[in-house]
């Protein structure tokens, strides 16, 4: 049987690998603009073998734009999972629903489900493709080719999962990371690590979890980690049945937890919340004993593909993110922690900053909005500048598609989001091609200087990620 | 400065490598269909340095569609030439107007200025990428990278020039093929070569042509040879003043010329015609000492962006081409050709055959009809019988582009004609990709068997040639 998604079109991906030298420039790129911006998604090699799969499943497909001197070339690659090569190797479909070891074929038991298809990151020399059932997949910075498909820090990676959203300590050069169901599915148990410059292993921690909870992303400050568990939930029996990983549970609150960087995870205390959802978080920072998380909150569980465990229905009002600023003092006796919601008006996910003040006092974020029209997505990019409460946006032409953007400082030590703004855009009609724009961060309003085409509708993103010259040079 | 093709929209083109691992398939694929459909096309690198370049003049991009057992592999990549590595290690554009080297810029003055992307060809394990300015390239047939920028059958090339259309006698296994301005620019020599299975040179002839004209295509019978000189003429003071190599002077017979194979040369004779155009030939067969050649034949130059001498314009009516029957006598004292139309109802250029029949009498022809309507290109692809003077014609949806197509036998030993068709469509509208369709080559008027998906518009193609299992294992 050949490949067919006809009765699936919308997980018909790109599917290709790509390589466009010197890609043309609507506009003109700024010299000073130097370095990789990297990229992940799904991109199904073959079609879902389960029809209640869910479009996270794709095979992970990694992409780099790569800038100097107002050039750029770009790559595209799958991530050479050991999925991936199964599904090469076969030609045909092998692994069941999504996180679902279940329903696989027997086959692949004993190979990594990973995908690798969520976050792509750059540490200790290696770019690392991340889905956070599995452990990383090393590629080549250079030419994406995949170097190692379960990289487990030399050894050094005691759980068996590994977060998609590790931080990066600009102060210290350190990476803080996570894995959660780290004893496997449906375990409680969380690892924290910390690894230096040079990707070792610096400290490790495992703490237990109120519930086991999608745990997408966490929070670092200088001297804390908070995680946030919300009501997306495991029942392995549901997944014997043939489910998904996840579904919601309305009935669970959420639960804030904070720890102490360093210690052995004893210290770790969970504050009572609501029922809510928020899987991205923008920045955190400590004042003393006082901690901050800025994250994207709605009120009801955001992925339309998961089931509601108690007959609700996806309801983009109550689905809708708001930057939200959790926070509770260690000193004081609380049981629940603080929220506000900084900017009640403006709705959306996947928020980033300038990665330069991760885990310190900032002031300036960016967010992607998502609206649909009947022309198709209707997206724009906000900053938000914390100081004034204030936000700056970039709305497109109708019907074209904004994905998660980067911000790139103008210099190593230019002020806080003093720089651009990178995003990928998927044009709408005829054309169907995508283009990297490139937007001065302070004059987002003002739309792109520089668009960077290509000739084709590039694979999809979840998150990407900019590696600047001074890092890694083009 | 980065690329940017906003001036000139009808030169962008595809501009990437591309690899697709199994291709969506809508349809089947018959099991029999075993191979791989080689083709090459202009895809500019870098836009043009002249503004009255052609689009013939772009860098050459080789393709590929690997088929076996229901599943295609794709992959394209650039012809690696002299002149794409140094447009590559420059980034910019280099290379003058078409085929005038006075135009180039001073620092690839050396370098062959061949872009190897008209025809693309399988002989003696070398995959040749051809234009006919310069020698053949050569290609790995499994990975299409270049093994050869300017490939001399080891020395035994004495000409500075190779045809984009080398002939393949299915009976000796030979390939026969010639140069013209053999000798250099503005050269009336031609000269004739055979090469055995193994790519050695087997016999070489040299002749000379009335007047310096464009010989894209050649034709050969189990004994002889023919050329048709076409009013294609150089005028190298019009080349020094930034004209391309070409201009159509309409003052000029065509001359027919015939000589026999493996012979000096001298026996060549030259029969006269009126002024017409003919680029390419269905095929040609001997009966005793008459020669038949069918050839897509015109009034008037048929390539609107080469310049017409003497005041006419470009006009469709007078341009459009019609399977020509020419022929001769060789026994007889004429001085002209014959010609016979054989279709007068069907218009249309780039005929192609059953191959395994090459230069015998045969039957069967396919060509590519042509025309534009408000919404597009409108294409077909028209069968012909010649014992019955019928045609089948295969008509795509509105708006649907064709490139040519190639025959493919059912099985090494089927009868004439029997297999398939395949032909990359360029679709129109929102999803502007391209695929590959698969016509039974007697049902043509039942359309596509099946049709294999790119996630993109795919470089352009001048030609392409299939190539079965049975010569090149898949």
């Amino acid at each position: 049987m050949a490949v067919n998604f006809s009765s699936i079109p919308a997980f018909r991906g790109f599917r290709a690998e790509a390589d466009v030298f010197d890609c043309e420039v609507i506009g003109e790129l700024p010299s000073g603009l130097r370095g990789t911006f990297y990229r992940v998604g799904p991109d199904w090699l073959y079609p879902p073998t389960y029809a209640n799969d869910i479009p996270f499943n794709g095979d992970g497909h990694a992409q780099m734009f790569r800038i100097a001197d107002g050039h750029v070339d770009f790559r595209s690659r799958y991530v050479k999972t050991q999925r991936y090569k199964a599904h090469h190797e076969a030609r045909r479909g092998l692994f069941g629903t999504y996180r679902n070891r279940y329903t696989d074929d027997p086959s692949v038991r004993d190979l990594s489900g990973g995908t690798a298809n969520t976050h792509i990151v750059y540490h200790h020399g290696k770019l690392l493709s991340l889905k956070e059932d599995s452990p990383p997949v090393v590629l080549d910075p250079h030419t994406l080719e995949t170097l190692d498909d379960y990289y487990t820090f030399n050894g050094e990676l005691t759980s068996k999962t590994f977060t998609a959203h590790p931080k990066f300590d600009a102060q210290t050069g350190e990476m803080l990371a996570f894995g959660y169901e780290a004893r496997g599915e449906d375990t409680r148990d969380v690892a924290v690590y910390s690894f230096d410059a040079n990707g070792r292993k610096t400290w490790e921690a495992w703490v237990r979890t109120p519930y086991v909870s999608m745990l997408h992303d966490f929070a670092i400050t200088a001297t804390h980690i908070a995680f946030l568990a919300i009501p997306y939930v495991v029942d392995v029996e549901r997944m014997k049945a043939g489910e998904v990983h996840w579904a919601w549970d309305s009935t669970k609150p959420t639960w804030f937890g904070v720890m102490r960087r360093g210690g052995d995870g004893s210290d770790i205390r969970w504050y009572k919340g609501p029922e809510r959802c928020a899987t991205h978080v923008m920045n955190a920072w400590s004042e003393g004993e006082r901690i901050f998380v800025d994250m994207d909150m709605a009120n009801k569980g955001q992925f339309p593909f998961f089931p509601y465990l108690h007959g609700e229905h996806f309801d983009p009002k109550l689905t809708a993110g708001r930057i939200t600023r959790l926070s509770v003092d260690l000193n004081k006796h609380q049981d629940h922690y603080d929220m506000e919601v900084l900017y009640p008006d403006v709705t959306g996910v996947l928020p980033r900053q300038d990665d330069r003040y991760h885990g310190i006092p900032y002031k300036v974020g960016f967010m992607p909005r998502f609206g649909w029209t009947a022309q198709g997505p209707e997206t724009s990019y906000t900053r938000f500048d914390h100081d004034t409460r204030k936000t700056t946006t970039y709305i497109p032409g109708k019907g074209i598609g904004l994905a998660e953007p980067c911000f790139v400082p103008r210099r190593k030590d230019a002020p806080e989001g003093d720089g651009w703004v990178v995003g990928v855009a998927n044009l709408p009609g005829e054309r169907n091609i995508s283009e990297l724009q490139v937007m001065d961060a302070e004059h987002l309003d003002e739309g792109p200087i520089a668009r960077v085409r290509l000739p084709f509708k590039a694979p999809g993103q979840v998150h990407g990620w900019w590696v600047p010259d001074w890092e890694l040079p083009v």
